[in-house]
């Protein structure tokens, strides 16, 4: 296509007038894009910042499992699932909680609570290699807690409801399960980023503030499709923590597709976000 | 009514001190109407932003599809509604999705992800007829591949459980229908035009970001009231994409419903909107 | 209570400091109150504003009455009302709709869709006597519109299944119902006081635009509260729109709680508003 | 940690650029932390503010419970749990109320309606020792004049059935109940002090005006999550208004809980606000 490097740098204003809904399209006025996040950062050791970010992350996955879990479990134990808050109370758990701590832990760690979106944006070369290890770690050690002090309340009933652990259930594949993982956390990581895209920033100083809403929704909306597939994961450290307490060999079964159906999707919407919308690697550098 | 035409350009301005709710009237302050897009846009073939919404807009309409029918075929397949995330869950899939899609993809391709949308837009003179065509081509490619992946999950049940797919129900007129559709779009992209109007973005720069919510809250609605008579399109591209898929009779036999009532109700909502809101044909053009 | 007057004018700035939640205590700058509407203002009859807004207010009642009614029908037609969206989506019908409404009518009539809202911003004389009795008529009109379009789907079905209209229920006297719709409505309109306090406006120029979402909430939480006692009025033109389509006796029995409850609600509401957190008697004019 | 007190003044600059979403990390910009509120504070007194402050926290209190009560007593009375707002309505009532009274009250009052709120705020020396307990005292009788009201509707119903009231269930011990009042407390009052930091506020001004739908929320999950153990308090006021009109022993017996859970998790958020996120012991004060 000709003209296509220039029109990267000016189709935008270009289209403006006829912008018809939502956010006007990309200008580049007082705008210069940040430069890759190094892999390693020593500096970055050194700072308060960074160890504060990662109790946050501990602290805010801890209370995603916690609150999530602990819904899943009052849903399992009802006999009447109508006298329960159902499934759509779980879906809202999920999505609800990730809007709360998003929003909560924004501005200290960035507020991932979520290892595919740590994955995901260390392939935009967002942060270091070195903060996305120690996130991960992070989010994973408070899941595992949050999963625990649900099992603490009622240690036989956990162990009978399935804990909230993700399965792939009756009447799906593997692969059903690992497709549905990889859509599903596309959906969440590609909100992620276009809430968070830096040219929105720029333009918009109060775009990053509603951000936790729409990336609420994209968790509840997903639970609202896949739970009667997989329970929903599209967050490894949640899979990771109510299987470690759950220990039962079919979780485990099951466990990669938690992992590897949430990287693949994650790196898919940093593909995308990079490629398509941001079309980065046809732009000059200046 | 005397003075009208003048009132158009000052009543807002006399108005504006006794405004009780919400957004203010309009000022004509730093403000200057959009000349209307060109049927034809030679140049926007050329730019790389008008392929990339294209884009965008097939990969939001794909995830509008596979998110909302895969939740359709979960209460589809409950035993126990209770059990599942019921009609209310549906509701709030439709909705919430075009709330996080409108949200993600309006700084790209104006978010329209609905070809009754595109057309309304359309005929506010917001986008060229080749803008137009492009747009409603891509959402219902888009359409047509969300459904078919959620078919690929478990096709015996979905051919069974009707697959998402739009038809007037049992008890209703097809004129039932097709009112139902053309007042539920009339909702919907009322609600599109008064987020969007360029005198609010111009007025207050926020409006736009916030858009995305009530948009989605129209969806939604318009669910909750419907979906007991035609399970609710006002979206032609999603009725084309679950009537595609899932290609029986009965389901191609309403199919007509599905345009032509979502394209009268968005004309009725344009139609109201240049006239009544804007007064547009009473205004002397500067 | 001494230097009370003064305090009025000074003990914004001096609690300043230490406020702990959310938007700050007023403060005096950049603000005039508005004088108070007069009764009647002969120039607003001849303003194109002023015709234009009665037929928002028309068009919005009718699109409320059209989709709460028809979700309430959904509802009541279910034999498994857990196959249906349920109470909870009755509610979330009223409380959305408003919402969206008064997000889309705010910047051309105020947004109000309800008499007693109407007749609240009256009493604070923030609108003209013909403003406020023009705007009544137009959304009992459209009410009246929206409930016979409901009718005109299933006309048998309607008259069967009470077709929407308030009644107190079996279980409560009517001085349990009156007290309910006064309650309700205090809600309905101190949130809406809340909302669109100008001296709020004056200092943050964007909460009118946040303003229609706690309006709507609030419609939300009432319907959640009171649809067992009487079905939730706190909207006389709803209330009349529903009993004249529906037209039996047991409904016109108890119609006028409808009117007297939210007109006594919105009164309380406004003068709350205006004695306590105003203190407007209290002050000196300038 | 070498170098720890720097950097919390200057981590936070260095570590923007890499911010990865929602709102970026504190500058110090434009920012001067105000001193802490004193204990007594003799001209607070003679304030209007101050008296008004305590009304509005009392009318917000007196409808929360009335709002909040009547919709628990309105799913205990139905036989069919499917044609009532079920778990999930009480949970929106709880959640949806709190953001909608903070929302109108944080620019009177700050808008706690809540004594664990107060607590927690009074801790951070965000309010002085005198409007701590007045705010308490009429948070509570608020809450019992809202209750009260509830019983008036249907005496015999309210006693058979609950109430409202707070107790540990069946199958879970006093400690249980003891632990998610702490934790559920802990989310609450966290989620306070993230949406109110003066940091925030300071960086960007419609931070506080977006405070109340996260805090809202956090009531609303918290709701999901612990109605099985205890009902979910996480508000003294609450909890003692619903006890003193219901009055029946089980309910005092375990009323302890719902004073000391709440204020052991408001501590808790307060030092983990005021250690971690905020790191003030380690601050040189200028």
């Amino acid at each position: 296509m000709e003209g296509k490097e220039e029109d990267v740098k000016l189709g935008a204003n270009k289209f403006l007038e006829r912008q018809p809904i939502g956010t006007s399209a990309q200008t580049d006025k007082d705008y210069k894009e940040p430069p890759p996040a190094p892999l390693f950062d020593p500096g970055e050791l050194k700072s308060w910042s960074f160890w504060r970010a990662g109790v946050a992350e501990f602290i805010a996955t801890f209370l995603f499992l916690y609150i999530t879990v602990l819904t899943v479990m009052g849903v399992s134990r009802a006999r009447n699932k109508c006298a329960s808050v159902g499934s759509q109370g779980i879906a809202w758990a999920f999505g609800g909680t990730i809007f709360a701590l998003v929003y909560c832990t924004a501005g200290i760690s960035g507020g991932h609570i979520n290892p595919a979106v740590t994955f995901g944006l260390f392939l935009a070369r967002k942060l270091s290699l070195t903060r996305a290890v120690f996130y991960i770690v992070m989010q994973s050690l408070g899941a595992i807690a949050g999963a625990g002090v649900v099992k603490g309340f009622q240690k036989s009933q956990y162990e009978l409801l399935g804990g909230g652990a993700n399965v792939v259930n009756h009447g799906y594949t593997k692969g059903d399960g690992l497709g549905a993982e990889i859509v599903g956390t596309f959906v969440l990581v590609y909100t992620v980023f276009s809430a968070t895209d830096a040219k929105r920033n720029a333009r918009d100083s109060h775009v990053p503030i509603l951000a936790p809403l729409p990336i609420g929704f994209a968790v509840f909306l997903v639970h609202l499709a896949t739970i009667p597939i997989t329970g929903t994961g599209i967050n490894p450290a949640r899979s990771l923590g109510a299987a470690i307490i759950y220990n039962k060999d079919h979780a485990w079964d099951d466990h990669w597709i938690f992992w590897v159906g949430p990287f693949i999707g994650a790196a898919l919407a940093a593909l995308y976000h990079q490629l398509v919308i941001r079309a980065i690697p046809f732009k000059t550098r200046d």
